[in-house]
């Protein structure tokens, strides 16, 4: 054991699996964390036993919080817009609010429709937004532009019509700050087809 | 508190501050682990529990791991070889480690001396490198070939003269698998200074 005891290791098993983390990297987050033990080791040790204890999966919405339903769901001044989000992951929803979208609410997905990985309508949280729907003026179907996003978004649409409920997506188009000639030839058609007027 | 709650952004917070991941990364982790709470979460808790009681640092060459003296100073194979590797950080013993060097022991210096930085001499583990000196047949300085590490390994030269100790440095030169075409000057003028017959 040269990386220095069973404890230590494990630990550098259980962080290279993170996300952005590999063995190499997860080594030197170990190292960080013994040698800063009271500014961060401990820290991080209570605060994850603490989220452990707190977070829950919001049981309208599909949101992560420390309350259900979360707070996004109970914030009165979200009841009046109307307007709700789709999105596959909570992450998005995250982005979604970091961007500043206004009072809106959200509907997590959970994922998207994936045959070939074995994905269904049952696996991924569909009833319950078919379900809260009508609560909604419009409804705003913001997949990934992936095939399997594109695939959610179309079965959603099926799903939905008839109830009357507006169905939209978000623009496809230009980044802000993206140079033209780095872009796909699919998202400069899909933004000269949807150009606006100055 | 669009990111669900003190909780979840204490952790965020606190995983943004190792090494190899941000803001952005530190949230993915986040909901990666929200998401694997019972395979992930829970064990990475319990882990950090456990790595907070049972690593110190070894009070015989600065490794950290469950006991002191540590694993490699306690073991008996190593006792025999006479070679004491000198090294910044605990990162470089594991390195070496890895790297399959051998029967040797260890002294981690816990930095390189830098007056820029105000890291002096007394601020580094020299005096027990020099008290321990004595017991091996050759000290290997396997510090950083960068200014201050060159500059503490003149140090520890000065320090050691006269003791009777050989004192040696790792071998400058072109890295195994490493193009001529994308190495500095430097290191392609020592490596044909230290050329070696065929």
């Amino acid at each position: 054991m040269a990386n220095g005891g069973p404890e230590i290791e494990q630990l550098i098993q259980l962080l290279a699996r993170l996300p952005g983390l590999g063995p190499r990297s997860a080594r030197r987050a170990v190292l960080h964390l013994i040698k800063r033990k009271d500014q961060l080791m401990i820290p991080l040790s209570a605060a994850l036993d603490r989220a452990v204890e707190a977070v829950v999966t919001c049981e309208v919405c599909g949101n992560v919080d420390t309350r259900s339903p979360c707070g996004i769901c109970s914030d009165p001044r979200r009841a009046e817009s109307g307007l709700l989000i789709v999105v596959e992951d909570v992450a998005d929803l995250w982005a979604l609010e970091r961007a500043g979208v206004g009072a809106v609410k959200y509907h997590v997905l959970g994922g998207v429709l994936s045959p070939l990985d074995g994905v269904g309508p049952e696996d991924l949280s569909l009833d319950a937004l078919i379900a809260r729907a009508g609560q909604f003026s419009e409804i705003v179907l913001a997949v990934n532009a992936t095939v399997e996003g594109q695939t959610t978004a179309h079965y959603i649409t099926d799903r939905l019509a008839g109830s009357g409920v507006k169905v939209t997506r978000l623009a496809h188009g230009v980044p802000v700050g993206g140079e033209l000639d780095y872009l796909d030839e699919g998202t400069l058609s899909q933004a000269l087809k949807a150009r606006t007027a100055l």
